[in-house]
């Protein structure tokens, strides 16, 4: 991934994935809707009920070990067994953001060990982060993981474990987009 | 600087500074242009001659301690004897951006010493780094430069240095835009 890909989703009527729940798990939450599309461009579709957009980037605290062992693992969006989804937009706090790298850093793998806690679930996860904070969006990432139905339990321990991190104490806003492939 | 901030550079007959000349340093140049405005926003201005924008973020490479040794000797811009301006737009390669946070930061300051040298200069020179590349413009970064004009040849060894390190073999596109304050 060289040179970013802007990515937006749009709820409302219509989409390639059926929402089955939206859930607040800090701050504000999103209006409900029925169905999310996902565009690979800087769409703006009408009659949506909620738009957000990112971009996938570079890295930002990955090191090359890291990228490399990532890299083995993860696989592409879109297999077919993968047939359910979580968007999970995120915002964090000024205290964060002002932080330098190496401070944020430290608190993002050697405290909360997010890479390493989220490698335990590869490839069974499939995973795109999307970057929104510098498009001035209302949250800083929007994460989109794909799996198999029978992985969902798995996945929710993922999930409870990285809110129980130091990291987390920074997410001031945080919504769970929870779908189903198809109709 | 906790959220974000939008500055549009825009280019043509209007604008508080005047541009005296636009060189291309790596790649395709700018077109040139009589004067800059510069608006804190996202502003889309008519009949410029060309528009650049960029985001005040978090930093990037800096450590905890880089930061607090440039925040202790950086000056505000728009210091009544900062009459001269560079306004620097960048745009690094593919290369650079799919390298992993530790290796860009080896680069950028172990071996390039981007931040110490740049600190050497401090506080003669005011500056302002406006990111630009998850917005999918055109470059990856815009810097602007302020001092006074006795400080020009101490700026030009400034840019030269830079110019020369490892860094610098990661730009495929930099341009140079110089500018004196009023009319």
């Amino acid at each position: 991934m060289a040179g970013i890909l802007t990515v937006t989703f749009s709820a409302g009527a219509y989409g390639d994935w059926q929402i089955q729940r939206t859930t607040s798990v800090t701050g504000e939450s999103l209006p409900t809707a029925r169905r999310l599309s996902i565009s690979e461009a800087a769409a703006v579709n009408n009659g949506y009920t909620w738009q957000l957009r990112g971009v996938v980037s570079n890295p930002r605290y990955s090191t090359a070990v890291e990228l490399k062992q990532l890299a083995a693992v993860s696989p592409p969006l879109g297999r077919p067994e993968a047939k359910v989804a979580a968007l999970i937009p995120i915002k964090k706090s000024d205290v964060w953001w002002t932080m330098a790298q190496d401070e944020r850093r430290a608190i993002f793998e050697e405290s909360s060990q997010h890479i390493r806690r989220s490698m335990n679930h590869l490839p069974a996860v499939a995973r795109r982060l999307h970057h929104s904070r510098d498009l001035g969006e209302p949250f800083d990432f929007l994460t989109w993981f794909e799996y198999a139905p029978q992985y969902a339990d798995s996945f929710e321990t993922l999930v409870s474990e990285l809110r129980t991190t130091e990291e987390w104490k920074y997410v001031e806003r945080e919504v769970d987009v929870r779908l189903v492939r198809g109709y």
